[in-house]
Order: structure tokens, then sequence, then C-alpha cells
């Protein structure tokens, strides 16, 4: 059950901050950028490169924040020279480490593919979709049963009892599960239906969730945020991690620019600049990037060819009818050519589209 | 006690629709996109102008759904007729509706002015603040207990005994309190000790959260999140208002842009635009758009020009000491000389900044 | 010669515009917004559906603007009826018309490699890197011999002298060149070296020049503006079309958002909707997307997977001595393996990388 | 006469570089950024600070490139250590240096109008339009006779013989002229015409025009580019500037971003920081950043608020005959309301609005 934090305690490894005077500095500003340093660092040492004066910052990392010196007079950088994550991160360039869902794995060779509709909306439904993903050798479901709406007056989906189906919907055609959480005290019961508990864009900086997910003991996925940066997605990924839940996946779903045409500029480069930066799977959703059926397909080779290791895409039986995204949910049609030349793709870059074995 | 909602009921107002068909739309496009809104709206028809197809579409408005007939072959536009928010909406262009906090008003000619620490740390801390707040005649202190940070390993509050803390320091000096709140578990805690329960940036469409708040009895702040939309700020005010709590306020702080310089940039506009749109008081907060303390100042001037009903700003006895946000926290120096200019703006566009009896 | 125009004339094709009021307008709004119309239309009519008066305005394209009467109050939306730009558009959606340059085909099955460095040094630079591409199969190489540099203090180009090199240098390795240009008057003798004319990035709101390569006589690339929306860079081909220039090719490379990592977001959802609404190839240049080497590859894998036409790689002998770009520039063992991979993406989405059978 | 450049020669000022080495970069990296930077600078020194290698580079600006060195293998950081635009800076905090155009003084204490047309239609047009600027006591009429816009179709401005007609009417009324020029062979003539000559927010990376104008001899005014960065702002006055001409303005007039409401998001926090680094007076255009004529006065109120040296208008009799930019010009009803409250607003922080003796 989720308890929340009514004190906070804080983590406090040691960092160390490099903060770079202008050369035109004057020693008032020198000295007073050292005495701000005294105040919040345990250790401070001044040097001299190239006629700047160069201050090295030790403590901890709550208090030596690059951000406050980096605006103060005479200051011409200032950045911190540990890794932000470390569990995050990726050590010394190992690249991406796998991780199991099931008998799956992902971040490995194989490409995986998680698909289902939007929404969960009925047992008609989920029992369709879960017969033909299945036929096609698709081998987890997605299906919402808490939406995140911008409108209260948008379908606000199906609830427990709506994830309850589609738990047994999914167990009939062995598919595993993912499934979206928006509330702390929710996460137990998600949990315990769903395989992959997954954080939406909209969820990216809920800290308590997190932590809370983080302690669910399931794999997570975690979306970026519409506007969210490398470094908050990361940070994002950092509160699971330390909560001590290992299994987490990042996806990026597409931004916020002024571009318009798609609803939202998926960021291709997110794939192999997440992947150098964190050791975990990075997952790309084409469907919400698109926000329309015919740009789901080309949305989703191009990911497969950056380097994603899964992609998320939303169908279902009559996309007509569904009752949220229904303008960029294919059908199993569209699904299974997309499948083809997705495969064909993967293959192109030397990756394995994994389908399993039930395919019909 | 937060009860989180484990079947979603929905509201399903009805709503119109118009579809309006490119002229060069073929007879099978109009078919199909008649079929459609059959199968999701209660009733449809089909008039011709300027030699366009245009159907008009009522039905729920979860069904009704414009993107995604905008997005069927043949469609030129589609877009719905009615007030997407219509309790935030302003009916009838009555601008906007004041609002009452203990003895203050907002949104009405008065400007308003909030500030205080980013965050709680100590009883020193909040004492000082206090007094100075009280005696330059500042009447809404605000500090987080709870502080959303990108890193886990940044200082993340005082939690509940820091809000106990800020609670007894601003009544011995008579302010009311802000303080946010990120868990909907601790909503009504948060809500005992606070008069104005503020929703940050990064909780604006954590929608269990704006549910929980719309049914605390507080006025409520919800600050825009870093890219959204005024229909999603609004949308996120409409989850309040319609739980039942009247009390709703908005507040830019910045938007996610390629510019850099400032941490965010602050959409001024925004003030009358929302204003335009919505009967809510619309506030703004320079210090987190700034980023840095030397933006404060013209930022909040800027707000106030362009009609802010209230500022919020970060400040405190010892800034370089601030938990978070030192960057842009001000002292009280400052803060007196950016009350007196921003008072004299007030006056310049026909308003009187709000400062108390106390004043010393 | 470039004669600049010093009394500019008009093209006034007659468009439709399509005035929808709000449901809740008064008389005195619509009996406004006609008399607006009247004003501005040869011909305006009034229609009422569901409810709203929508109004229908035919006149000249410069006089009826869908802006100024979507900002009249009353008025819910204003938009044309009519395809912006014709010559541009794609005909009743006959997709993509390929067209010639050399014996070359852009837009058609194949799949073409424009490749060379940033910038034109000298004849040893450009003599080794026609010899390498054309021993790789490439047959275009690109070179700027005018750069737009943000700062007067970097490297500005080789000029015409750098211009005639690079014509000779590919000429002896059979090589088609494409070069930019920046200046109207320039024009002709750039289009008298190069088989190609790019307008940049930063040139693509250049309307002179525009207009001027429009009269050139040479395919022109026309690369998106860092913020430029589809319509702008489709407004820039129909200013070229207008002059009777019929081979246009657009080029995404990347669009500016809040996003650091590479220094430009990779629009990839660019190439299916620019071809869809537009007859024109669509070109993806990877390499200024990236800002950095290692992600030239999965951008351009990215771009074709996406159904790109052709794409624009930066490469020479030893990118370390580049005189621009040299953070993004390849070296001649990147550039095959680059286009071993891209050619493997190509043939997995029904295409073949056309290169050329010289390939040694 | 512009004469075109067919070679380019370069500036090459000397500078230094710092690249800093990540604490955990290998001796091989090291080696391999050591060997780079001796291929690129004049001279390189390696420090140790902290645990990490710091190089030190001089060299020729256009040969040691940050951006190059950031993203080589152990790199943490790299960046320049000068001024990047020394003659456009602020040297030693000295502030804005007030220029006279005529008799009046932009970046001194008066705040001055710039207000007119958008763009020159006819005699009667910018007869109304200065006799009425004049009794208002504006002093610089501004109206544009070489128009960029997007679509072909749209009006493109009345040439030269407008500018005379814009130069004469103005004359009449002893007003100063602000008038655009986008094509560098007309320069002269514009310069001829014009007292301060314009580089509007589409030009701005148009690198032959601003080194032509920077030979003009008259005021230039420099509108930043829809998405361009303080640099590429700073950049394009230091060509102007390099080229003798000492009269340069910089104009804010909103950047792109996702918001839609305005038409482009007024970066008010662009007046202060642009003034901190560049020495040159800095303007705001709150009509283009509007688009609609209800938002002009409350950014030009919020430009003043946050210290603008002028603000641009644009006006006419009847806006709604305007055959440009209709939807964002006032009449002059509304210009006398906007420069009361804006005149308000320049005393309340500190300034005064300049209006002129004819006032009527």
């Amino acid at each position: 059950m989720h308890r929340p934090e009514t004190t906070t305690s804080d983590n406090t490894p040691e960092r160390a901050v490099l903060v770079v005077m202008h050369r035109g500095a004057s020693e008032a500003d020198l000295t007073a950028v050292e005495s701000l340093a005294r105040r919040r660092a345990r250790q401070v040492e001044t040097s001299c490169v190239a006629g700047c004066a160069i201050l090295t910052l030790r403590g901890a990392a709550c208090t030596v924040d690059p951000a406050l010196f980096a605006c103060q007079r005479g200051v011409a950088r200032a950045f911190g020279l540990d890794a932000s994550f470390p569990k995050a991160s990726t050590e010394r360039g190992q690249g991406t480490v796998p991780l199991e869902v099931g008998a799956l794995r992902f971040g490995g060779e194989a490409v995986q593919v998680i698909a289902g509709p939007c929404a969960v909306r009925d047992e008609e439904q989920l029992e369709q979709t879960a017969a033909r993903l299945a036929s096609l050798g698709v081998r987890v479901m997605r299906a919402g049963a808490f939406k995140p709406r911008t409108s209260p007056y948008s379908y606000q989906g199906a609830g427990l009892e709506g994830l309850r189906l589609l738990r047994s919907c999914a167990d009939r055609h062995r598919l595993l599960v993912l499934s979206e959480v928006m509330d702390p005290a929710l996460v137990s019961e998600v949990a315990a239906c769903a395989d992959i508990v997954q954080l939406g864009a909209r969820s990216m900086y809920n800290y308590p969730l997190l932590r809370e997910v983080g302690r669910c003991g399931k794999p997570v996925l975690i979306k970026r945020g519409m506007s969210a940066t490398y470094d908050e997605l990361l940070g994002a990924a950092e509160y699971v991690l330390l909560e001590g839940n290992d299994r987490v996946m990042l996806c990026e779903r597409g931004i916020r620019t002024f571009s318009a045409g798609a609803r939202a500029t998926l960021d291709v480069a997110a794939v192999p600049l997440l992947k150098s930066r964190a050791r975990l799977p990075v997952l790309v959703d084409p469907s919400h990037a698109a926000g329309c059926r015919s740009l789901v397909e080309p949305l989703a080779c191009a990911a497969i060819a950056a380097g994603a290791d899964a992609i998320v895409i939303e169908v279902e039986q009559t996309p007509d009818d569904a009752l949220s995204d229904a303008s960029q949910t294919l059908d199993f049609a569209q699904l299974e050519a997309l499948l083809a030349r997705v495969a064909r793709v993967a293959s192109a870059v030397g990756r394995e589209l994994a389908l399993g074995a039930d395919r019909g």
C-alpha cells in the first residue's frame, strides 16, 4: 500500500563542481564566488588556467548546485564533473544492459513489439485484440484503464475492473500486459495486473508515483514528458532505480515543438543519444507522435532504423470506435503490414523483430 | 482522505462538432466520413456551403472527437462549437471573476503579492522571512515543503513537519500560506496547513491530484506546465472546478523553448489571452521563469504591465543558503526595490499593489 | 544578371475563405464581420449551419486573408478552401513527381546520395574527395563556397574561385555538383558551376534569392529553415516554381526545439507529411541535424526508413581539418559503412540506394 | 552599388578555448584530443584540475571551434574564453551606448516610438498616417515597401516608388522614416530614402545583406529571427558593425514556440538579457508578436516595463484595409490609448516616452 512520504529523507552523495571565472573577472568577483563556494561546499580549491581562475568544489550534491554558481558575477561556466544519474548511466560505455520481462528480453538483439488499444473499452474489444495480437506473434498487449485526458469530459478509462478484464484476456492468449498507472495509491493494484507498469508522458515528473513504482517489483516503462530534456528523463529513471527496481525502460513518444502536422515531433535522435548515456532499453511509441494513422508506419520504421529496442503501437479491431486516440489507432491489417515492413528494417540494421511462435 | 478512483465515471455533456470537407473531396470520402459520424454521434446533418460539404455532429463529448475527423480523407477541418471548458470559461465576456482568500481578493483591482523561500529549510529561516514579509506589507507567504526535483539527489523538502513550522511562523505574523502538494494522499494534510494549495508546473497534468484538490475546500493555484497549451491549463482548472471547488487561480511561470538565457521563456501574452478565455485570476511567477536574480524584477514589471493579478516571488534572508532555486532567490533589499517598482507599474496600468497595513 | 525588383507586381489568383461564427455571436458581431468581408472580398455569402453563421468569401488572395477574419469578435474559425500553393501541391494525390538532374532521377524508386565536404578548402581536398566519392559510387558532390556563418570571424568560404575548383574536380570524376548560393547577384555564376543550386536553411525566407534561382534554369534544393513550418517551406518552393523553374526539391535538416544533444531535432515525420502535400522530392540532411559524427548514421537510416528520396552527407578525407562543421563531418570509412547500412534500409522499404557503376 | 563578394576574405582574430576532459577519460582519449588540438591551434597547453585534464588552446577563431572539441570522446566541455562578438559586446559592463538618429536618441533615458502601416499602399494612406502620427507626437514612421511574404500570392509591396512616396509624406510632417530592405542590390536605394534601414526577422541570417547595410551609412535595425538565439542575433549585429557602421539596434519581435494564441511568443526577457550582453539599444515590436489587435497594448506595456528602448507599432487609418498584417494593425484611437498607457509605464520604470513637440 502507498504510504505517502510525510517527511523526506535526502540522498546526499558527494559531488564535484568546476567553476570557471571569466578572464576579465575582478578580484572582488572571485572573492565573492570563493566565499559562496565555501558556504556551500565541504572543500574548495582555486587554480589558474589560461588566465582564468578555476574553482573546484566538493560537497553534498544537494548544496553544490552548478546553476547557482553559473549566475554569479564574473563566472563563465559552472558544471558538475560526476555522472548526474549514476544508477541509470552506462558505466564505462558498456551500452544497453538487456532486461527480462517474462520470457522476453528488452534491449538485446531482438526488437520487441507492444501493441493494443489506447484504452480498455469492454471485454469483446480486449478478447478480439488479444486473439489477433497472438496470431500475429505479438507478445505484449497494451491498454490503458486509467487515462490522463486534457478534458474531464473525455473518456477517463475503465478503471480497475477494466484492468482485470485486460489481464484475463491477455492470459487466455498467453500475452504479457503493459498498462499505465497515474495514482500512487493504485500502483500495487496495477502492478498486480500488469507485467510492465507504464508511467505516461504526463506522469514523468510525478515523483511520488516514480518512487512508488520503484517499490512495486514490476518492470517500469517511463515515457518521456512532452518537453522533457534527456536529463529530466534520466532523473525520472533514477528515482525508480534508487528504490531498488532495476528494470526500467525509457520511451520516446514525440516532443512538443512549433511544428504542426504530426501531433508531436518524434525525436529519433533520442534513441542513440539516450543509449549512449544510459544502460536502459529505449523504446519508441510512434502512435502518439503521429496522431494520425498514415504516419505510424513511417515513424515506426524510422525508430527501428535509429536503433529502438521496441515499438509500442496502438491497434484495435475497429479503430473508429476507439474511445481515445482513435485518430492514430491502426486496424489489424495495417498492423500486419507495419510489422512486415518493420521486420525488414530491423534486419537491415542487424536485429530481428521478435514475433512469437504462435504466429499464425 | 484520498480514496483513489478505481472505476472512473465519465461526465458526458452533449457537444456539437463541425466537419468541413475539402471542395475536391470525393463522394466516397464523404460517405465514409458520414458513416464514421453516425457511428460516433447521436445526430448527423450534412449541408453544403461554397461547394464544401459540412457535417454537423451532435453527441457525447467523449465520442465526437474533432481530432478523429480531422484526419479522415477528404476532411479540411473539424472543430468543436462549444466551449471546451464551460466552468472555467468566461461567460459572455464578463472577464475575471474575483475570488477571496481570507481577507484578500484575487482578480480584482488590487494586485496581490505572494513571496517567500522556494523551500522550507528550518524555523529560523521561516521566522526571519515571515517577519520581513510582514514588515514589507506582503500578506501571503509561499514555501515548499514537498519539492519536485529533477534529481533524487537534490533537496526533496522538509515534509509535513516543515509545513507545520511554516504555518505557525506565518500565523505569528498574520500571513496567509501558499504551499505545494504533489501526492493526492497528502492533499488533506497540506490543505489543513495552507490557505492556498499549489499544483506546480510538473503536476499540472496530474489528474488524480487535480481531482483531490478539487475536493479539499481550499483555493487552488495551478501553475502552467512547462509546455502546456492554454487548453491544457484550462482543462486542468476544469478538473478542479468540476469537483466543486470554485476558487481556482492560474499561474504563468515560463515555457520551454529553444531560447536560452533565462531558465524558461516567460509568455507574457498568456496573461491577456487566458483572461480573455477564462474567468479565473491569472498570476505570474517571474522567479521560475528568470532562473537568475537579475531578471526577476524586469519580468515582474512586465507581468504587471501585461495585466497579471498577482506575482509570486522567491525571497529569503540569505538566498545563497537556499536549498533549491538559490540562483533566482532575491534577498529582502532586492524584494523591497522590486515591490516599489512594481507598485509604480501597477498604478501605471490602473491598478494598485496590495501591500498590507503592517507595512513598516 | 540579377536585376532587383524595384516595383513588385502581384499575382492575384482568386481564393475562397470560410468564416465560421461562434454560435453565441451577436447580431452586431455578424454585421461587423460581413461589412469587413464586403470591404475585402469580391463576393460574400452568409449561410447558417448548426446555429452558426458561416460566411463564404471569394476574392483576390492578397486581400481575403483568413488571419484577419480569425481575430474578429464572434469568429470561431476562418480558413482558406483552396490549395495555398497550387504549383507545389500534389494534384489529386498523385504523389511525388520525379525529376531529372543529369542522368539521375530524384523522387523515383531510387534513393540518391549527395556527399562531400561542408566547405571548399583547397584543390587537394576536393580532388581527394571527388576521387573517393566516385569510387564509392556516389554521383553528386556537395561543397559550399559561400558559407552563411553565425560569426563573421568564422570561415566564410572560398568564393567563386573555390566553386570553379569544385566544378573541375567533379568533372574529372564525372560527378554532379551541388553548391549553395546566398546572394541574388551571384545566382547566375553559381548556377553556371553547379548542377543543383542550394538555398540553405538560413536563406529559405530570402524571397529575392528564391525568385532569382527560379530563373536560373538549374534544379534547386531548398532546405527547410530552422523553425519553418511546412507551409513556409512550400511557400518558398512556390516562389521558385512560379518563376518557371519546375525542378525543386525540399530538404529536411532538423528544426530548432528545446531539446539539446543533437544540434537540431530531425523531424522525420516531415518526409511523409511533405510528400503527402507536395509533388516535390523530399531529401534529408542528417549531418546538420546531428551536429556530431556518431549520430549521422542512425539519422540517415531513419530518414530512409521514413521515405526520404535522398540523403545529403558531409564527408571529407580528414574531417578534423574541416573549416566548418568539422564536428559532424564523416571520414570515408564512416561514409562507406553508412552507405552499406543505408542501402539495406532502402531495400527494406522497397527502394534501392542509387550508387553508380564506377563503384570500386 | 552592391558588388557581391566573389571571394571571401576572413577576419581571423586570435581566440582561446578551454577543453575540459571527463575525470574518467582514458590516456588515449586525451592524446587524441591533444593531437587534434595541435592540428588546429597555434598553441596548446594541458593542465590538471580536480583530476580533470584541461587543455587551453590558442589560435585563429576560424579553426579553434569549441563545437568540434565538445564532441570528441572523453571531453566533458569545450568553450571559448573570449567575447564572441567584441564589437557588439558591452565592454566592462558599461551598459547601453545611446546612438543618434537625426535629433532622436535611442538607448538613452527616453523611450522612442516608431509607428506606421505594415505596408505602403498609396499616397492617401501615407499622408493620413503621417499627419496623425505627427499630431500624436510620434517622430519615426515605419512602412514596408518590400514585403517578405510566405506566399507569392500575398501582397509583395509597393517597391521603390512606394518608398519615395513614404519619404515625401514623412518629410511633409517632419518624420523620420524606417523601412525594410530585403535585397542587397537595393540597399543603397532604400538607404537613400530611409533614416533607419530595417532587416526583418526573415533577413536576420542574410549575411550578404548584413554586410551591405554595414556599408550604407544609415542606422540599422535588426529584427531577431523567428528562432534566433541571442548569439545569432549578436552575430548578425557584428557583421554590420565590422563593416564600420556603428549605429545598430536590435529588435525583439516574438519567437516561434509551441504556444498558440499569439502569433509569436514575445520573449520579454530578451530585453534585459541582450542589454547585459551588448551595448546596443534593444527595441520591441509587440505588433508582430501579437498577431491580433487586442494583444498589442499589453505586450507594448510589458516591453517598456522590461526596459525596452523603443517600441514599433503597426497603425493606420483604416486597419481593415491593410494589405498585410491587417489583423494586428491598430487604428489611431487605439494607438493614442496605447501611447498614454505606455507613457505611464515608462515613467513607472524611470524613463520618459519621447513624444514630440508637434503633439496636438
